[in-house]
């Protein structure tokens, strides 16, 4: 699929111009980062899927020194972090910022939004829930999403480190885009899986108990660095390819 | 060991009998929950390991709304971060705070002290960090610690939830117990250790990039649950063991 297309599609689902060029770019920089269940094939997903306004805003539900609360207001998850993620960049912490996102899903690449955020010069840190999708691995009923955890380190010096890491063996987004099958979908790490297992859960709940209106959430923290450890990092680690490296 | 021989050699350490009493609690606590690398072994660890002051006090060198920044000044890691969680009990965030302590190493079994925070109410979100270990799972020189998140979820009607997930495949104290080798110590998760990895290396960078004085630390995140998410999940799980359960 080209940007012609894209964006022809978007704007036909009723997504404003800029809406449709911020959501073209999120699924277009996962596509060539060889994340295809982030890519492309989530445009005819987006054209099946309910529940969402293209036409819906986000809004700032409260805010203090160290903290907002955001709330979807019926916005796609994508649309929400990309709003968020700009009013931490227009107005960055003091030091450092919690920002919990009420119904925000889905939230795609977590990677692309702290990178963004990097680029901008702060660390961040994200999570966001989904569908339980992940049991535990002697078994039992799905209890957790895949909830990834994603970190994005500036540096003045060089390319922000950027880890983006989905506690399933497999992303639900490869279900989508037919390159596995559901019952792949299980917490990573073979037979130490009941380390991401505890990682999804844990996730989930720092969002569930943070959101005061129950559904799918991301939280995020922003923080002002002190240091720039990357290019120390970089040197030390030769030719080896750090996370997030193109 | 038992308790009166642990509180001998810690307070033989030079150690005050409060802070004795709080280091054979967590090494006791990690013991039990079959974490002997963090257990009753630190302690002839402790007597060979050098670079501490038993009587030395942690201080709070910043505060501000959602942000305080601690400093080791000295002391064991276990005990700042012991001082770190009192603080934040006494005197809870109005909504979040994140918790930067700089020189704090070493910081034993991190799921004990966000289950403190956890039993007092509040969600507890840790990680720090430790000598390199881990190198990328395709070879090269080690380029991060173990560095384990622990995340702490309080519940009014059950016990508290406590992942407390290390990077590593085993810990480093499983090799100061001697239930390892150091060539074991490698990213957990098989075919997908890149996962663990990136992990670690990312949870590296945010301490390194948030202290002021170069060397291990720790960062923790606390928040007022505005939710309880725990029973509903205890049920949904049915017969499933959750993390941290006893």
């Amino acid at each position: 699929m080209d940007a012609d297309e894209g964006l022809r599609r978007l704007r036909a689902l009723g997504f404003a111009d800029l809406d449709a060029q911020e959501l073209w770019v999120h699924f277009d920089a996962a596509e060539r980062r060889g994340k295809q269940g982030h890519g492309h094939a989530r445009i005819p997903w987006l054209e099946e899927l309910e529940g969402y306004d293209p036409s819906a805003e986000p809004s700032l539900l409260e805010e203090e020194a160290g903290f907002q609360r955001w709330h979807g207001g019926g916005a796609i998850g994508y649309l929400v972090l990309g709003r968020v993620v700009r009013a931490q960049l227009d107005s960055p912490p003091s030091q450092a910022r919690l920002v919990v996102c009420e119904r925000t899903f889905p939230t795609g690449m977590l990677g692309h939004h702290v990178r963004r955020l990097a680029d901008g010069g702060l660390v961040a840190v994200l999570t966001a829930t989904s569908p339980r999708r992940l049991g535990h691995p002697d078994g039992g009923p799905k209890l957790a999403g895949t909830n990834p955890l994603a970190i994005g380190i500036p540096s003045g010096g060089s390319d922000p480190i950027v880890a983006d890491v989905s506690m399933g063996a497999i992303t639900w987004g490869d279900v989508v885009a037919g390159l596995a099958s559901a019952d792949e979908l299980v917490p990573f790490g073979a037979e130490q899986a009941h380390k991401a297992f505890a990682l999804a859960l844990g996730l989930q709940l720092i969002v569930d108990s943070l959101v005061r209106d129950d559904g799918h959430g991301a939280v995020l923290l922003v923080a002002r660095p002190e240091a720039d450890p990357v290019p120390a990092l970089r040197e030390l680690a030769g030719g080896v390819r750090l996370p997030g490296d193109g």
